[in-house]
């Protein structure tokens, strides 16, 4: 039995009813075999405004993740850095600006240019790198992503980005649903409302995936690297 | 727009920001056309222990949502008449106790007994609707769900059961990524947990479904009854 | 009892022990309800070499179906023709150039340019039509292609183009699957080799799709534009 | 270059032209690592009315396959000693006499009784091997499959069953379509006619499968079987 299962960011939002509820989701978490990276969403759209309170960027900027988005951006590259020098695949998401009418959620938006989907520069894949493009919320749903995974040998998955309530948790149910044993990186992943963050993550802790810290996962990789090296 | 948009049981859990950052998914909500109701995973394991708290009733049936389940099953029959009534497909889900390690999420549990998911007798099928068998969260993934709502010639959904941060929001997202309608119907839907419930009902409600009260739904259920009559 | 069902092109190589056997699955033709028009694959690259025999272009043109294509343009423009003026979606599916690895065959490829994959300019979509990408054969698998077909309210298809063993025919065994009622024009769809065309027609014919000649489905187009005038 | 690609039982229909035109599709065929043997629809009712030609046996028992069926009884026999053997995952599909009008194919059916769709015993699974029940052609489609195969380890099928031109290819275009390297069993699968059966198998042994003989298939799983013992 882990006796920190729950040490993580959503603690302060759990009484003791739900975590006794809750005790029997309670096992090891750890990073799967033969991983990829599934870094999700991390468009420019989202870093809108600057590294500023979402409430504040969200007035000229809907739909922009403000400091949250802005916060995971240096664990974020730290992840990549590590997976890369491991080996490990990294597959983006993103979507185009035109789905013709299908969308990821009933947010109203106003029309949009392309480049509010390409991946953020500090963030960006480097040639050779998969980018899947969506139109729903899962990175699974209407996409060749499973193909892709099989290809590549992929076995489980080390999943991160945004936002937490939506396009992270539609992916990483759908994940679990197809057999994929599944990390969440609790610092490279984030939302625009911090209870949604908070309740979302605790619920896929406990049915879906293994939330980890950042540093956890990089010390994992690094110890991958070693092995490959 | 909708003056009332937030007026459901999560409104003690959003504070204003939240309230202000989600104001763009503020919009009518409705029963959508030719409608089937969907009723998620109502069988007899989740009302073990009786009307009690969860907390209670948990250390003896892990897995049951005690008064939460019970609460509920008065507001399902009323539900369930008015559709029936309305001549509307009622479609039902559940699962085989035995389902070979494919699991609809990370919970342990011991071997079980099929009677636990035969759909508790209050609430029970009609000769000749459809039960739905299923092995992960969402009732679309791994079955013929879609192939039968076509057959019906359905449209859109009306969504409840249990429970809401489980199989209810895993069905909810693909029913929209699908492209369907969602109505999800506030008191007929229940969790184990109250703060998941509220919060998955609320990441629902803006996102993929559009929540709405059982009186709402019935006697929209109602009216369409007097057309057919 | 249709008398003729089997009077088209298999004819001549279908025996009398094989059309004893597959009597059970006589049953009327028709065009069902709703429809949308799924264009499948009619990109410049299946035309190249021109008008002459398939084993002729494909000696330059590997991919080109040659004669097959050319005859198919004529049919195809009027039956576009009678969709458009009858306000019925067209759909078309084509691929990009460069799928990282994932492709819709074993065959083997050299490198290709984007243009290859455009739609045939006589046969082109109109603005605002839309245009599916693809990396396997079904125009379903890995695709948004059924939540496009539920915003479009599109209840059954009319499938045409390329090639009938191939993408043809894995989309209209995954439209029958997810419970689509399938009509397959004869004169629009073509192959490579005329016996797999042949069989994989009457395979299709019998188990999922009515297949129907191009002039029957114009006439039953023709009809409901005169319904919507 | 495999000399020897097309040395199978599509031989005596396939003619110069068409072996010119698919000479892009010539590979070095075997088996994949970490196989599954997927046993598709060896159910009792493709036996009925013994070892005789289909078209007297259909007579009475619409559906079956006859001495197709029966011929393939003693290869495949030798192929699941093999594959349990070598300790390689046994799979079988098949269906439940009453799935609510949701069907295979368009073929007119009286009732049935379950009995009819139990496997045959001369081939049938050894207490816990995995069944799949569905609906549609494909054992993918609508089924959990796709999670049996991750909780698995499986990357590769080894399919075998019935019929080649309804559930063996539609199974076949899915799992190539889902990534997997899939070899066919070509004395194991079977169809009501034969020239379906041949050119079923020649397309998907240039599109999507390795087609191979049945002695090659267990050679190999002998070999698999040496290792581990």
């Amino acid at each position: 039995m882990a006796p920190d299962f729950n040490d993580h960011c959503w603690n302060d939002v759990i009484d003791d009813e739900i975590r006794e509820i809750y005790e029997a989701y309670h096992r090891e978490t750890y990073v799967g075999a033969r991983p990829a990276i599934l870094a999700i969403d991390l468009y420019n759209k989202a870093y809108l405004g600057g590294n500023r309170p979402v409430r504040e960027v969200n007035r000229e900027y809907a739909g922009s993740c403000g400091e949250n988005a802005w916060r995971a951006v240096e664990p974020t590259q730290r992840l990549l850095a590590a997976a890369r020098a491991a080996g490990i695949p990294v597959i983006y998401s993103t979507r185009h600006a035109d789905t013709a009418g299908v969308a990821s959620t009933n947010r109203r938006k106003n029309s949009e240019t392309e480049d509010l989907y390409a991946i953020k520069d500090e963030v960006a894949p480097l040639p050779g790198e998969l980018v899947i493009y969506k139109e729903r919320a899962s990175v699974f749903f209407g996409t060749p992503l499973i193909a892709h995974l099989h290809r590549l040998g992929v076995e489980s998955l080390i999943l991160l980005g945004e936002s937490t309530s939506g396009c992270v948790r539609a992916t990483t149910v759908d994940a679990y649903s197809y057999g994929f044993h599944n990390t969440l990186v609790e610092e490279c992943t984030y939302d625009r409302s911090m209870l949604s963050h908070k309740v979302n993550l605790f619920d896929l802790h406990h049915k879906y995936a293994d939330v980890m810290h950042a540093d956890d996962v990089i010390a994992h990789l690094a110890k991958l690297t070693r092995k490959v090296a």
